[in-house]
């Protein structure tokens, strides 16, 4: 592939996956503000921007075996725990800001449990098998992640059992 | 806030939406693989990125009523109809590079309804009102966005009826 096509495929990934965010995000808002229709419209708009990332990131060709995209997920992940949000987080405490500080913090804790969970899947994807693997639970309020059963309170925001989210 | 946390914050949105956006497609592709608790931890995972996203978004202040929510999807939508798709589709064809030119003209097509809808919502929005609005349907394949129904062939890409997503 030519190399300003390929620029141009990974900037309109960046960009759709930030608009898919952006309107779950917004959904949320006016769902809050009893705005139903709009938060249905938000929502329906986030998945066709999710269709235009996923088109972008296939013809960018990185789409491959699980065994392949898990190593790409070890690899990110790796990052965030090792540079990125240390990173940040030094910047943060430096300029004294601490809403940025605490949710890089929850961030980076929560990578590294990834980390781990996708290094370990990958051990059992590349035996061929799928992996065994109780209910995984992610705290709705930091990322925190974890199997088997929600903790009383999150250990990384002190959030409580019920703002879990089961999968 | 300070600018280097400001810039931080950007760079962790947009790690964390890619990051997001990239465990649900390979999610998908586990799925097909057969493996579906790897394509579930995906899935849990992803959700997690969305939660640091969300968190990093609002330490920005980007987070607004519904109604200036609305115009921050207006600019992004008119900036891809009239600048973004089409520049890097004038790439793609003189590069001659089909698969990527599609996949930019199917997400220009789907902007231009999205500018439309989101420009109609909010002149509903500031008068105090929710909209009014059927079902709405995403195609799968290219993420054309209509109302009500879903066409017999998507006019965008051709993909039938079933291949509509409705909200
Ligand atoms: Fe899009
Ligand atoms: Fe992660
Ligand atoms: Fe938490
Ligand atoms: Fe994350
Ligand atoms: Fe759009
Ligand atoms: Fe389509």
């Amino acid at each position: 592939m030519h190399e300003m096509t390929k620029q141009n495929l990974l900037a309109a990934y960046a960009g759709e996956s930030q608009a898919h965010m952006r309107y779950l995000i917004f959904s949320d808002v006016a769902e809050k503000e009893g705005k139903k229709n709009v938060a249905r419209l938000f929502k329906a708009i986030a998945y066709a921007e999710q269709v235009h990332a996923t088109n972008h990131y296939r013809n960018l060709g990185e789409v491959n075996t699980t065994s392949d995209n898990l190593q790409t997920c070890i690899d990110g992940e790796h990052f965030e725990v090792n540079e990125m949000y240390p990173a940040y987080m030094a910047v943060a405490q430096l300029q004294d800001e601490k809403a940025a500080n605490m949710g890089f913090h929850g961030a980076l804790e929560a990578e590294k449990i990834h980390e781990i969970m996708y290094g370990d899947a990958k051990m059992v994807v590349d035996k061929g098998e799928d992996i065994e693997i109780g209910k995984i639970y992610i705290c709705s309020i930091c990322g925190y992640t974890t199997t088997n059963e929600a903790p009383e309170k999150c250990p990384i925001c002190g959030a409580t059992k019920d703002r879990f989210v089961e999968f």
